[in-house]
């Protein structure tokens, strides 16, 4: 983990939600960073150069840069990497039960590690400065995102089998990850329950587990209304929706990260809209295993904050954030057939401010005075951002992750120029390459 | 424009359709380029060195990379890159009245040269070796293309006025690009007529044009359905739709680029599906604009031809055909809800042969001997492309524009470990801003 720097980045465009639910866009603006925290956004250089009374700090040449907030990335399983490329075209049930799962048996504490780390070169390089993550090993995604500087939130699984076999909860191990959040963590780790979905456990375990949440007051990641096939079923098994599930088992009292929500159905837009609560939209993921298109106009204008997220790289195949807020916009506009829906400052604010509240960072994603210093820089010198136009145009619309040269996370540097300041980008690809290996049967 | 070279690829994965409708790759493959053709396509070195007689030749050393065909963008404006990221989040309607024409009422010759310039440094930059143009000042288009040496499909406007001021045709404008194509060209440039959609013109001209194209066998290219109204407005003007009204009219006679063809009804499947016709389906701007989503999956079940274009680079806003290529298999995908529906090789299809053919170069787009050297290399020594996997998963759901490190056109580097080597991207840059500023009528 690197120190934290203070910095005066000047001449830049701003672009940035605000704090009334839009978005702002300056251009030769000034920045300065102090203690990890926006110390002033302004038009003049001596203003905010004030902001420092004196003491020594790096500068940043903005021209023909963009500053904005780092991405966040509201759900995602990181170490799938790892399955990246390996099986694609297939179908959903051929996908999972022939190809992933049993990879995923074959999983050690070690191959997590890799294939975290190198989700976290991939998404460092495409501005990503927080992740909400469910996946195995727990301890292992820890310490990845902590050593590299980039916040989290993380499922814990806190089932454990009885003597005769069943699952029950265990509070002591949500408990853990909440003191090591509080030490080791640094303030970049919020720990959640992990409820994989509304299908998968024993009936009597999912009250249990909304009270456990209650209880501890802990955060919820949950997969809801991702297929036709689950809502279904759920209403065939509980004459219920996925949400009216949740809801009925008393789901939502704690911050909810509710992933996909491609199929919702009668009360559920009004479920979602209550507080605490993000829709993750995986726009790329939900088309690529066909489970379909969110509606995420009616989301929007039904008030439900949503947030975006890139999924596992298996189904995807990429970490890459700008490849999501703009496919958001893109579909929204698509399917309703009118190009001024979902414009480019809602889309930025999905990509940065409402997945970082929903993954437990209030005062991440604005970058106004008081807030945390997580932000990113384009550079904006190359034919594909030329001329560059409207600066929100150019973030939402023409800019890759390729355009991403610097990313500071809670007023640290963690990439610099292009240069990984946490990360051995060599080493980890080795690593993870590795890992992969040994996780194809028919190869060990 | 550079000479063209003999070249060895050494130990590179190799992606490319075949000449049996299908693709196919190799691992660790070596292959021949000599005297702007494909020599040989093996798995030995010594094979492959036979092709060059003991002559000189370049080396390139292919591991960790991936050669395949440039890809071909069948539908676009160039110039429009000056539009960039000026009007988004427009409805179609005021964007085109209220932004997007009065600019092009200031366009001149200088202001196109730069702008078409500038979209051959991004599509060069992402492996574009092969793009349709439908524009103004032609003469320009031309030389910006012949310059750069990327193959071109030429659209000419062969209307003039007459003395009563009324649209006619002149033959002598389309005969003289044709006998330019021939000389200036190289080879490299393909003449077609403009013939902008079946709403534009008076009604007699559709004949007289459909006829020109077929006495001068010149191709043509189109806009076909891309908008409800559009197809809605023909029904009730021509009771047909805009394929019916076309074929009606005499055309199809000649090969024809037909883009976006969004909204197709009755008989429109097979008029399209006849021989020499290729539809340039362009899925970012049909989202982008509010147009609709494509029934892709239509297309290529009933035998269509279906090729990927940008359209311009104001309503996209990016020429990177890695985006249309992807998302043209997502969208199928999410649609259909059947994730094996339009697997990589036909994305990599529709992007490389499909495109090229439909453009008139039918000996481009397949890495087999005796084809030309059109064909790109992507860099996948990057996080986000680890583990590589299978490598058309890779090229298809993995890669992106940034990965591209080289391009060759007809046995010619046009950009060689990124250096490009026939653009000046700094000078080009800088014209391409000053033409931009003096398309704003409130600026100048």
């Amino acid at each position: 983990m690197s120190r934290a720097v203070d910095v005066l980045f000047e001449r830049i465009s701003v672009l940035s939600p605000d704090e009334s639910g839009g978005a702002y866009a300056l251009t030769d603006a000034y920045v300065a960073v102090r203690a990890g925290r926006i110390a002033c956004v302004g038009l003049t250089r001596d203003h905010a150069a004030a902001a420092f009374d004196g003491a020594p700090h790096e500068t940043y040449d903005g021209r023909d840069r963009i500053l904005a907030p780092a991405l966040a990335n509201a759900h995602g399983h990181a170490a799938m990497t790892l399955m990246r490329n390996s099986a694609d075209d297939l179908s959903l049930h051929d996908w999972l039960y022939n190809v992933i799962f049993p990879r995923e048996t074959r999983l050690r504490a070690e191959d997590v590690r890799a294939g975290t780390r190198l989700a976290l070169v991939e998404m460092v390089r495409s501005g990503t400065g927080a992740a909400a993550d469910m996946y195995f090993f727990p301890d292992e995604v820890f310490e990845a995102f902590v050593e590299a500087g980039v916040r989290l939130n993380l499922c814990v699984d806190a089932k454990k089998k009885d003597a005769a076999g069943n699952p029950v909860l265990d509070a002591a191990e949500l408990e853990r990850f909440q003191r090591l959040a509080r030490t080791a963590g640094r303030g970049l780790v919020v720990p959640s329950l992990l409820v994989h979905s509304v299908y998968l456990y024993p009936e009597p375990l999912y009250k249990e587990m909304a009270d456990l949440a209650a209880d501890l007051g802990a955060p919820v990641q949950v997969h809801v209304s991702e297929t036709r096939r689950e809502v279904r079923e759920c209403q065939e098994k509980h004459g219920r929706t996925p949400p009216e599930f949740l809801r009925e088992r008393g789901f939502f009292r704690t911050p909810t990260l509710a992933a996909h929500c491609v199929h919702l159905h009668g009360d559920d837009l009004r479920i979602l809209a209550g507080p605490g609560i993000t829709v993750a939209h995986n726009p790329q993921s939900n088309l690529k295993l066909g489970s379909g298109i969110a509606d995420v106009h009616a989301m929007v204008r039904a008030g439900l904050r949503v947030a975006l997220g890139t999924d596992g790289a298996a189904s995807n195949n990429n970490l890459d954030l700008f490849r999501e807020l703009r496919l958001a916009a893109f579909l929204a506009k698509g399917t309703t057939g009118e190009a001024a829906t979902l414009g480019a400052p809602m889309a930025l604010r999905m990509a940065t401010v409402h997945g970082a509240a929903g993954m437990g960072f209030p005062d991440v994603g604005v970058l106004e005075a008081g807030h945390a210093a997580d932000l990113l820089v384009l550079d904006c010198e190359r034919a594909s951002m030329t001329p560059l136009g409207d600066p929100m145009s150019a973030f939402v619309y023409s800019a890759d992750a390729s355009a991403v040269e610097s990313v500071m996370v809670d007023g640290r540097w963690v990439m610099r120029k292009r240069e990984l300041t946490t990360l051995d980008e060599e080493r980890i690809r080795a690593e993870a390459l590795s890992a992969a290996h040994h996780l194809v049967p028919a190869l060990t």
